[in-house]
């Protein structure tokens, strides 16, 4: 029997076994600051399989100051970071496997059907919050390193298996991890892709406009100047820079998606009293950012952007709008369409599901941008979950495509970290 | 010597007891629900003038429940309306003279260079939250009043005097007064008009705007409908409305006025994340009523507008824009240039500045319009204050003008009042 065999049967006789350990993890609510207990389950389950596991809190100067570092914690106490090394047989290609416990928090409980910490079974489906986003894939890495490992096939590069915290919130956990050396030829990060495979990633940055105007009574308007018309203005010049940004991508990874790299308005707020000219109002939104641009680029185009207003409104020269850069950025990622990592991906997902994975670029950014700029380790992400659950009441995961992605990481994992090196 | 004249000497050699009088007003920090203690001051005032004083806390079950009852406040306990009437001797005809007591908050205190309600007197002002809107033109018409009183000049019609709260928060003081039958023939309300004479007077009611759109992730916002941009539109639709409505003023009060009767839009918000497709706006705003038409024709036309929106955008017509009044309303009001008080007005105001009065429609409403409405009192707002500076910090007045008004005022109800009703 091939590996692969090997593999799938291993995968059959143990499915319970990965159904359990997902339910275990889902029940715990690993929300930002109480990532310990999701955290312990981890450590255990890499203990017991002989990896050497490191297991550590945040902190430290070169972290802190690190210009990537991105956190609004002021301390990580009872949030660590764990990672488990299993060292290659030979002198194969390392590769990372990466994923983040932290969850977004439940949101309104009464839109929920169930506990949101359940972890209930029903329907071939796991319930929970971070069931899809992403302790369903972190499940199916921890269970294919299992099947490598109880089924003794040899493994001749090294596998790091990152448990991370702060994804949600900046990636400081995946950043920690690179900075302590954890880094490797390549990458997978099973986020919720719907089993789709992502060689490239979006990636985003958050932005805050200050537009001003001035203030008078509403009776009076034309004695003041409402800062909601000017925002107006604004709003549209910024779907023309929209346009702009995404009339320049031509890559076919792209070609399904109507805008590759949005600019998203999410946020607006101006004025406190129907009888007043409002003299402020804040945006705030997200700026997608290209694989093929750093965020330095895209930042320095927007700034530019915004600072040309002038040329569109007289008020604006004499009131700019007010740019700032807060919250949350994510890196863009990319891996090489013809890497040979995509190319035994992509193999081992025909061989498993039977038909070709569809491929594309990644709406949203992941740690895998990290992983790529600052760890110069390319990263792909695939994995079970559904994107749309994500963030969302009554998460779920199906069951089977845990199943499936985990057997696909394995035998993945398998092929490339026997892939020698050369010259050693 | 002719009235005029006493009443001109008069004022002059008692203009130190109106400043006091405005000073001890202006101490009293007279926001809703703290109107008792400058009510006292108007109370023993009254009485201290032989007029017969009626004090009494809002309530009862016909203002209660009158259709044109508006008010946060579930109880007045502490609140009272004053009224002194003194009684005509003849069959002349009778005047309200109606000034609000309530003061809007002070505000960020440290926009003030003095204490708020300190009442301090320094290069011809008296500073303070409510020297100008409105205790100015209240101790104008307090002076007017006690000139007349101690001048023992004969006066045929009823003089009565209504000293209100919560003019700030939709007129159920006046509203008060007026079903307590404190009515009469005309009415001066000195509102800070910068001694122009406002015949007219804009009315407005504020509305609220649920603009829907549909959520999702900002990396993918096409799957989505950003209530935002749909925002914009019905932002947009709203100019075209205000510029019909305009388009329809012809009066000749309103020609210098460029947006006679504005829709100001005060407030936006929406979303709540800046990497999120934002499903719902909400929108504030005060929709200005012209005098020459009613609440309900104002409401109507509006309603029906928003209601329109679907032939602008296919969206509105599965998710249509709800609308919601709220909040403050006031009626607009007016009383006929050739009304023989206007006349009187204009001649009085002549006689004591020397030339000729500004005559404008007022860009805001006033409890003239209650009483000109529910009342059947036309109104007539004149008075000493400048509108800019009311609900700002650092408010004040000018006792030159307090007392110019003063003397405008005890002119023009002598000559009113003395004027005989026919058919008696």
């Amino acid at each position: 029997m091939d590996a692969y065999s090997k593999i799938k049967s291993w995968m059959k006789e143990n499915e319970k076994e990965l159904i359990q350990l997902l339910v275990t993890m889902v029940r715990e609510p690993s929300t930002q600051i109480n990532e310990a207990g999701v955290q312990r389950i981890v450590e255990e389950f890499l203990l017991n399989m002989d990896y050497k596991v490191d297991k550590w809190e945040l902190g430290g100067e070169e972290l802190l100051t690190h210009e990537e570092f991105l956190s609004a914690r002021s301390s990580f106490h009872g949030s660590p970071n764990v990672v488990g090394v299993r060292k290659g047989d030979g002198n194969g290609h390392s590769i990372v496997l990466n994923g983040h416990v932290d969850v977004v928090p439940e949101g309104d409980l009464s839109d929920w059907e169930e506990d949101p910490f359940c972890g209930k079974i029903k329907d071939g489906k796991i319930f929970g919050r971070g069931s899809t986003d992403m302790k369903g894939g972190n499940a199916a890495m921890l269970f294919a390193l299992k099947a490598l490992q109880e089924l003794k096939l040899p493994l001749k590069g090294d596998v790091i298996f990152h448990s991370v915290i702060e994804e949600e919130s900046g990636g400081a956990g995946t950043l920690a991890a690179i900075l302590r050396g954890y880094t490797g030829d390549a990458a997978i990060i099973p986020e919720p892709t719907k089993m789709k495979i992502f060689p490239k990633q979006q990636g985003s940055m958050w932005f805050r406009l200050h537009v001003k105007g001035a203030s008078a009574h509403g009776g009076t308007p034309y004695e003041g100047t409402n800062a909601i018309d000017k925002a107006q203005i604004v709003l549209t010049s910024l779907k023309k820079l929209e346009k702009i940004r995404n009339d320049r991508i031509t890559d076919p990874l792209f070609e399904k998606m109507p805008i590759p790299i949005p600019i998203n308005v999410g946020v607006i707020e101006g004025g406190d009293w129907p009888s007043s000219v409002p003299d402020l109002v804040k945006i705030e939104g997200r700026c997608g950012i290209s694989p093929e641009e750093t965020v330095e680029e895209a930042k320095q185009e927007f700034t530019e952007w915004i600072g040309q207003l002038g040329e569109e409104d007289e008020w604006f020269k004499k009131h700019p709008v007010k740019l700032e850069w807060f919250g949350a950025r994510w890196f863009p990622g990319s891996i090489d369409s013809e890497h040979p990592l995509m190319t035994k991906l992509t193999a081992n997902f025909q061989k498993v599901i039977g038909k070709e994975p569809v491929i594309e670029a990644a709406p949203w950014g992941t740690d895998g941008g990290l992983l790529t700029a600052v760890g110069n380790t390319p990263s792909i992400v695939f994995g079970p979950g559904v994107t749309n659950m994500a963030h969302f009441a009554n998460e779920y995961i199906e069951i089977e495509k845990v199943l499936q992605c985990a057997e696909i990481i394995a035998c993945t994992v398998f092929d490339w970290v026997n892939v020698e090196k050369e010259g050693r």
